[in-house]
């Protein structure tokens, strides 16, 4: 089902101050930059290696707001991982299949993530603790 | 410097019941099983994909005791997302860089691994919340 390991997300405090450790300490480099209103999000993807089945990136969040889900993880638990993406082909059918073992899901329907993926998270309760995206990347 | 996320490692209470979900709910599978009685933890490693430089996998951990690492990040956490893997060509070297830039290391020389690696682990008071392993795979 899994094509790879499509990104760690990370939340940090302060994203041009975390970008600038990770170019510099782990030769990271950006490739995308964007503002997710609705997630209350500023984020940079970081590019890590590329596969036949896509790339792998670093995925850097800080909250736009402290109500934010990355808010207040940030609030709780302080800097650290946030979730987990793990890349499918076809995010509906995997939504579907894994629904069916009795997983409940975050999102019953794909939605718009980053670099214009369709993306969906499964409920870390029944994830054994780890916040978990399916991330069906855009055609290349 | 990084070549590919090699890994999630993720705390659980029960292995083999965390591998049985990962099997049914996610359709991986083991690729080894290791007990590490220096570091207390019995793991396995699920396969996710492969790539030019190498595999990613999920690594399941169970502490083999309480006062162990894992054993003590479960106490305080709960399951979850334990340590980030990155691959590396040259782990000695990358530690090099790394400690360069004034980051502190848990393992200043290379030790065993999972799968017949060389590893070290970054301090995670130093890497933004993450405690951060990098991995030379073995040849294959």
């Amino acid at each position: 089902m899994f094509t790879r390991i499509d990104h760690v997300g990370i939340a940090v405090h302060d994203l041009e101050k975390s970008i600038s450790w990770y170019e510099t300490t782990f030769g990271l480099t950006v490739a995308s930059r964007e503002v997710n209103e609705e997630q209350g999000v500023r984020e940079a993807m970081l590019f890590v290696a590329d596969s036949p089945a896509g790339g792998s990136y670093v995925q850097l969040l800080e909250p736009t707001r402290q109500d934010s889900p990355v808010g207040k993880f940030l609030a709780r638990n302080g800097e650290g991982v946030h979730h987990i993406g793990y890349g499918v082909d076809d995010v509906e059918n995997a939504l579907a299949s894994i629904g069916a073992q009795g997983v409940r899901l975050v999102d019953q329907r794909p939605r718009h993530g980053s670099m214009g993926a369709s993306i969906a998270f499964l409920h870390p309760k029944d994830t054994g603790g780890v916040l978990t995206e399916l991330v069906q990347a855009a055609k290349r």
